[in-house]
Parts: C-alpha cells; sequence; structure tokens
C-alpha cells in the first residue's frame, strides 16, 4: 500500500454516503460511551465538588473528540482506521466501499 | 452604610474560622445544586451527543463559580451579600461575626 496515495482516493458519491453513515456511526457510539462513563462516575461521586472531575473528564474528551473526527476525505482513511483500531468503527460499516479503500483502512489499523 | 467601608473591615481570628466554614459551606451547597441539575439533565437526554450539552453547562457554572467565590477579606462581606442572596448561604451561617459585618451583609443582599 502507498500510504501517501490514499489522500488522493476518489470517493464516489455511494461510497460518501456509506463513509458519511460509518462517522456517524462510530462518533454516536463513542458519545454512547462517554455518557455511559459520565453516568458511572456520578453514581462513585462523594463529594459535591467531585462534579468538577466530570467536567474534567468531559473537557478532555471533547477535545479528543473533536480533533478526531474530522470528515476530510483526505484523511478519511486513516481516520477511520484509527476508529476501527479503537473499536467505534465495525468492519461491516465499510460495506460497499472499494476494497482498496477497505484493504487500506484495515492495513493501517493494524499498524 | 459606607459600602467602600467594607473593604477595610478587620477579621478577628474566629470571624476568619466563621467567614472560612460559612463560605466552604455555601460552595458545597452550590456544588450539590450543580450535581442535582446535571443529573435530572443526564436522565433526560436523547441523543447520545446531547452529552456536550452537559459540558457546555457545566463550563458555563465553573466559570460562575470560579469568579463568585473569591475569598479576600477586601471583597468577602460583597461575596457573602450575593451567596446570601442567591441562597447559597444562610444567616445562620454568620453567627459569630460582628454585628456591623452581618448588618453590611443582609444590607448589601438586599439591593
Amino acid at each position: 500500500m502507498n500510504v501517501a496515495g490514499v489522500r488522493d482516493y476518489k470517493w464516489s458519491n455511494s461510497e460518501k454516503k456509506i463513509a458519511r453513515q460509518a462517522f456517524e456511526r462510530a462518533y454516536q457510539r463513542e458519545c454512547e460511551a462517554i455518557q455511559k462513563r459520565v453516568r458511572a462516575m456520578l453514581a462513585k461521586l462523594t463529594n459535591a465538588d467531585d462534579i468538577w472531575r466530570v467536567h474534567d473528564f468531559l473537557s478532555k474528551k471533547r477535545c479528543e473528540v473533536d480533533n478526531k473526527y474530522d470528515y476530510r476525505y483526505s484523511v478519511l482513511i486513516f481516520v477511520f482506521a484509527r476508529l476501527l483500531k479503537e473499536g467505534w468503527l465495525d468492519e461491516s460499516d465499510l460495506d460497499g466501499l472499494q476494497e482498496d479503500k477497505v484493504s487500506a483502512i484495515k492495513e493501517i489499523a493494524s499498524l
């Protein structure tokens, strides 16, 4: 695989639709997991001002998520590889993308 | 009351102790209320990414709280007046402070 070349992949309209859905699905899954972590943190708080630990956690996560979910086609293969590696994306979410894209995503995810 | 003069009040050691306790009590009460609001918000979230509304709320509250809870003796009468007005401080929390301080706090709170 030519890693630099994946930035130049062409995305058909149907692929763009699939990619957008996969991206949104991963984002929702990650937000759900964050929400679950917040609920678990709240259940364990002992002091009133521990609420700021929840704020610190959300600030950190928001920064991470804002940086991670970058929907530019030039970086999308790398974004999907990361999401796949971290478990926010399933391989089945990529069904319908051209084989070279799926292979590149999997290969980068395995690095 | 000479409003400017309240900045120059002298605080005895016993008053400082009472003031610190009152300040901490108000802070804990406000944090408890924020925590309660967060729990109520979480219970009503419909979408996974609504979690960022909780983050927005906490960011706003943290900024407000950080600005409000200023324990410099030069501004403490004004801080206590605000806390009293907003209900985070009870009059009974001020028991043991000199009468001129309590009067000033109540008078400013009533403005």
